[in-house]
């Protein structure tokens, strides 16, 4: 039989990510709150609604293979140039696309442990050299992940914030001193999915001129569009430019396209959005706080909830509310995996998991 | 700077297919005829276009990773048993895929000359060594191509039947007869991008007991649906496992999803659109005849037209015509180029293409 690589017969034929749906199907029971996989239960954006059913009928036509109109949108929403953008299948096939850009077999990089397991998977299938060092205080720690790519001779180095799975957030001037420091011929991946929740004073200037910092962002979570598989990356032109050598260039649905353009031009959108999950952050506090867990303070459309014990206590959480129709996720390795992590949702779906909540705590003791 | 990987060092960082919008902005004309990627001017199911419009609102949740009732519902389609499915963003990033699961730098894969020309991108990337064998009678030849992958040691073999861009095809017994005479330790990729528009008895049969054997498909033809990006692979259980090891698993879009459930249960769209078709190539014959140019027989949902001279003269017809508002494409390399390549359209882009061909070819003598 035809063989494969040696790298890829090292590697687990597993979905890493086990979705709602298979859940679902797994239990034979169906969610009532979807609140695990930090999307936006808020939705799109209703001109962005509008702008997909009418492309639906144009799907006979293969989207723009340069994503023209799109790089255009967004560039002008963030005051840079076209050029220093480009786009794909959300931030996981960029960061796959980065990872294939720079990565041969046995080179390092360099995250937190427990930091975003997809960016990991795309590491592994090229067979780099995964080195991580501990969140600090439940944030991931720019001065422990630089001294880590020095030591290491580090070729990327992944960092986000604000960071998933914790919902914490360092401030623009730290991240900053971070993008200074970093080794000349090391690239940060700077991944801003969830900027849009964060305070102001969060997101750094863009510099474009900085080759070795690339920066993720994203139409699933703010722009509650999640399904269209829509991300964009921000960089030095010459960067930007070495996707096309290896992205599936008319990769990106036309449908999705059409979408993200009324959504970057519905500001309006996602400040009602920002709002809603105002709201529902600390009516999640509320709930965690009624049962004796501190939730962490939160930058994005989600919060993070210290249980105060182990990763079992956790688990536990997590599968008595997915009893009761609440899907929420949990971080991977401890000590992050202590806590439980529920995205932000409508008085429905917080009302919901209030119920749940309440069902399993008073099962449980 | 951050340096690059040997290979991708290697590469142009070009976007190797210009688009018909690309052209748009380039000429500032506007294409009244879409008629060069094989796009289905037909368009999608009503069913489908229905499913997608309903599903635009549920942008805000990810996809199906396992793409479970998409499997199921080709599976069914096909007489195979869902895990003998993999579905990825079309054929083509299908092909980044399995090029990424065998080809280590050096491995060989052979190709015929002038064959698709994304699969050889997609080769280029994980540094490949490219192997190819010419066409015969404007044919892939099967006979040519099994030499040279024993002789090469091919680790892949890629035949696309019917083919593209020469629009050719062989009956089932000859692909057949290559199936079982290619090396156990050489993957064969066949493409069936055009199937549907083949002549009866020119599919194998399903044996997905055969580990050597990957064939692909794709919503983006007869179902007229390339905006949703949408192609699948059916093969050997164990070799179709194999993609999770490396996919982007949230990858495809949720309304993509929906739209492709949907076509695959109408199949009498797939009929209507193949009706079309017949009438369609029949229509581009006469024209192209008109004017002393000799249609291929087609497999496909495009005529290959054979223009009689070298590359220069068809480059001159395919230019000529764009500046009258339609979009053709034609073969990239000798002897092939001597041809122009045009896609089937309703009588509205044939009534058109028949006044731009008069306009050409009364403007060059």
């Amino acid at each position: 039989m035809p063989s494969f690589t040696p790298i890829i017969e090292t590697l687990p034929s597993t979905v890493p990510f086990v979705g709602p749906e298979a859940l679902e199907r797994r239990t034979g029971a169906s969610i009532a709150a979807r609140i695990g996989a930090n999307e936006s239960v808020f939705g799109p954006s209703p001109r962005a609604i509008a702008a997909m059913q009418a492309a639906a009928s144009e799907s006979w036509m293969y989207g723009d293979p340069e994503n023209h109109d799109l790089k255009r949108a967004i560039a002008r929403s963030l005051g840079v140039h076209p050029g220093n953008i480009a786009c794909g299948g959300g931030i996981d096939g960029l960061l796959g696309l980065v990872v294939r850009l720079f990565i041969s077999p046995g080179d390092v990089v360099a995250t937190s442990l427990g930091a975003y397991p997809t960016f990991n998977f795309h590491v592994a299938a090229a067979g780099g050299r995964l080195v991580t060092t501990p969140y600090v205080n439940d944030r991931e720690d720019p001065e422990s992940l630089l001294r880590l790519a020095r030591l290491e001779g580090a070729k990327l180095l992944y960092f986000a914030n604000p960071d998933n799975p914790m919902g914490t957030v360092w401030p623009a001037a730290d991240v900053e001193r971070l993008i200074a420091a970093v080794p000349d011929d090391c690239m940060l991946l700077l991944d801003e999915a969830y900027i849009e929740f964060a305070p102001d004073g969060t997101a750094p200037r863009f510099d474009t001129a900085r080759k070795n910092l690339l920066r993720f962002r994203t139409f699933s979570k703010a722009h509650g569009m999640a399904g269209i598989r829509v991300g964009y990356v921000i960089g030095e032109a010459s960067m930007i430019a070495a996707f096309d050598k290896i992205r599936n260039h008319f990769g990106i649905s036309r449908i999705s396209q059409a979408g993200a353009i009324a959504a970057v031009e519905d500001q309006d959108w996602v400040a009602h959005v920002r709002g809603q999950v105002v709201k529902a952050r600390a009516r999640i506090g509320e709930i965690a706080q009624g049962h004796g867990l501190q939730p962490l303070q939160s930058a994005t459309n989600f919060v993070t909830v210290d249980c105060g014990r182990d990763g079992a206590f956790a688990r536990s959480i997590v599968d008595g509310l997915l009893t009761h129709g609440v899907f929420i996720r949990m971080p991977g390795v401890a000590p992050l995996n202590r806590c439980i992590r529920i995205s932000c949702g409508t008085d429905r779906e917080m009302d919901h998991l209030s119920r749940a909540m309440q069902q399993v705590f008073s099962n449980s003791r």
